[in-house]
């Protein structure tokens, strides 16, 4: 009987579990979990510091008893240190340090990725308890939640300014803590056009978080009055002490064991698959935050997220079992909620896409989310960027109030980009209409309208 | 210089002026309208009854006064009798009964469509004064409100559960009016299937409104009490009396003076237009709800919607002026919002997918519309028409409450639909993702595997 293991309980290796035991119940799957905590969702742990979920297990996907009603066998607390490729072994640790092997037939590696310490000297030598945290993984999530019950800090510090840095300002703040948000670059959500990014800055302010950006933090160190972060801005000396440091800085792809197995690294050092999720290691694919990411416009890139971990664990599953899945690829499609705003992008902006070999232009236009006649209308701003010489949409960034459906909005974008779409083409889409819930042009045609408008006065293939 | 003539001030009409004006500013552009109400949405005037929008003069989209800025001369109140083909001349008359001509270069008619009585016995005789309304322009909103204001109705008999009839009857309702709603189908809303069709009807019925379905309606007549309309139910004769009687049973393109020019007629009795809105008669061009339309999956049909009547008229506008522009087609998209839920569809159902020649399943999934760990998640019920030989979507139909972001994923549906895509391409998507908005696998997502899974379970080209 064919007999399939997965390192790693996280999106992509339970999803490659759940698609191979799908598609042949009869087939053994043995998923190793480094913690106690397989199928959690981490991008939920921000609204379980914000209150707004409880108890912390209602953050599981799926119960261990889901799991393993799915057919699949759960090696807890279990760490794997080699893959034995020609014996088809994998070695594993449990946590009183025994080790032991696991035969397997087909092997796929869903590793994640680790947090990033973006060169902050003073991050290896702190943890937990000096309160020094990072959020990755529920362990990390108990670490904090315990400073937070046992010592009731008032203030906090947030390194970084990208989804989780936002979403856990918002959870700080709705705790009633004071925070103090250092970003490096010129404007938080630097994933975003600044011309947008700024609203999120003006939202972060609105409730009381103290926002520094151009501010590199490049130390810190334990003082008596918590953590002190010592840093530049401006080319001036800055420091922040707080009894709370979080640093959610980026990440990095966890790829130790696979390299030692002998895997290629290949884009931001991530393991190099193809679209079918093979390592190119006999019997061994890997899926999730640890391996490049197929782009439809960028090719091979490094970019992960949640959803195409599900999506490429669920490829692996399914070829593990002899299929030939591919996995389409990403557009690069991200939402996160700030408060009452919500921001949203996919494709490309402009510098990506120049990058890209495009000649891209960008154009920003507003439009309701619904006819104005009616009570509620709130403006969407779009930020439209698309290619001059072919008219090919190449990207999209809407930020929206909460309840302007602009989380679903992108979606449309998402579509046609994964389609091929021309901007044009977009503005061609039957589209909804009511007037409680849109327009007769849409919000996202209205943009793209715009854009034609503006790329309509200089000759195509000019300078943008 | 070129002068181009729309007759019809409502959206196609509209439209077609704006085009041709934002892409020559130079050119003549004068629209007659039958009444003097230009660019009024019509589409808002139940939102008038619920008491949500006031003035009515916010129902306009644009001002009289923006639309003159626009560049365009109105003739209001002007009713076009004639069009003389060879010599480019348009007979209207105004409210004195005066008539004069107008000459063309290019003739643009939009003179959209009129309230279907649908066989009801009655109706001719009887109007406004004596409490039968229907609601299709301005005066029609007038008059009824006149009967509102004066008489103060404490009930109301709507024949007729479509969109327009569902809204009337949330409006009425909100009013405190008690609303009796009679429907010919065994379900309402006819436009979906009726497993989803059923919730709007629990939602009709939770707020009070009093739904009768299978009850057709044979003849209305003036009464004491009101209004008396005679009808069968299960065969047994059935009468309901009202002071007020709404009918609101589909619409029938206004095509007299088109006829009378030569058009042909098509589908629905409309009259036929190619993609460019041309009606075959020499510079005469068509758009909106009196022509048929275009449709990517149907071909040829006749499908009046406001959304679709904005994009004919813009590639009326713009042909008008000697352009090339084609109408890309309609997927059918629709929403409506009745109380608290919202319906959408999108494509085929099953009997249209097969009456046009598809091989069609559809199967019906529940997802919720965030992930359920965050405060809030709803379920969204989700029926996916697709074809069983190809793997093609054809259709989709949802239902969700408010503020579950349904309006927005049915674009999605569409979207994929106009790119051909495949069930299982939908799957593939790179949608966005955050928990208070979403989940990894979207329930847009959910859905289509669902289909996906069905479908597997049958040989490819077996009956469904």
């Amino acid at each position: 009987m064919t007999h399939i293991a997965v390192i790693g309980g996280s999106d992509a290796g339970i999803s490659a579990a759940l698609r191979a035991r799908e598609l042949d119940p009869t087939v053994d799957v043995t998923v190793v979990v480094a913690d106690a905590y397989p199928n959690f969702s981490i991008c939920g742990i921000p609204y379980y510091f914000t209150g707004e979920v409880s108890p912390w297990q209602s953050l599981a996907h799926r119960t261990h008893g889901d799991l393993e009603a799915a057919g699949m066998a759960l090696r807890l607390n279990t760490f794997a240190t080699a893959i034995d490729v020609p014996g088809k072994l994998l070695t594993v640790r449990d946590q009183d340090g025994l080790e032991q092997q696991i035969g397997y037939d087909e092997l796929v590696v869903g590793t994640g990725a680790l947090p990033s310490y973006a060169g902050i000297a003073g991050m290896d030598d702190l943890g937990p308890d000096d309160g020094l945290h990072v959020i990755h993984t529920m362990g990390d999530t108990f670490a904090l939640q315990r400073q937070l019950d046992e010592q009731d800090p008032r203030s906090a510090i947030i390194i970084g300014a990208g989804y989780v840095g936002l979403e856990m300002a918002e959870a700080f703040t709705a705790r009633g803590m004071q925070v103090t948000q250092l970003q490096r670059g010129s404007e938080v959500l630097s994933t975003l056009d600044p011309e947008l990014a700024g609203q999120v800055r003006t939202e972060l302010e609105r409730h009381g978080v103290d926002v520094h950006t151009g501010t590199t933090v490049h130390r810190i160190e334990k003082t008596p009055a918590g953590i002190t972060a010592h840093g530049t801005r401006a080319g001036q000396p800055v420091t922040h002490t707080a009894p709370l440091v979080l640093a959610v800085v980026g990440v990095r792809p966890n790829t130790a064991l696979l390299e030692q197995a002998g895997a290629t690294l290949g884009a931001g050092r991530a393991v190099v698959v193809d679209e079918q999720m093979r390592t190119g290691i006999p019997h061994v694919f890997a899926a999730g935050d640890g391996v490049i990411t197929h782009h439809r416009l960028l090719g091979r890139t490094y970019l992960p997220l949640g959803t195409t971990s599900h999506k490429q664990g669920r490829v692996a599953g399914e070829n593990a079992l002899g299929g030939n899945a591919r996995f389409a690829g990403s557009v690069g499609t991200q939402v996160v909620k700030v408060f009452d705003l919500v921001a949203a992008r996919t494709g490309l902006r402009d510098h990506e896409a120049s990058g890209a070999g495009f000649r891209p232009r960008t154009v920003q236009a507003a439009a309701d989310d619904h006819k104005r006649y009616y009570p509620g209308a709130q403006p969407i701003s779009i930020r439209i960027t698309g290619d001059t010489q072919t008219g090919r949409l190449l990207g999209a960034q809407l930020i929206g109030r909460l309840g302007t459906e602009t989380a679903k909005r992108v979606d449309t974008y998402a579509t046609g980009l994964h389609a091929g779409l021309t901007v044009e083409q977009v503005s061609e889409l039957d589209l909804s209409y009511t007037p409680p819930l849109g327009s007769p042009w849409d919000a996202v045609q209205v943009a793209t309208q715009a854009w034609s408008r503006a790329n309509a006065l200089t000759p195509v293939g000019a300078s943008s």
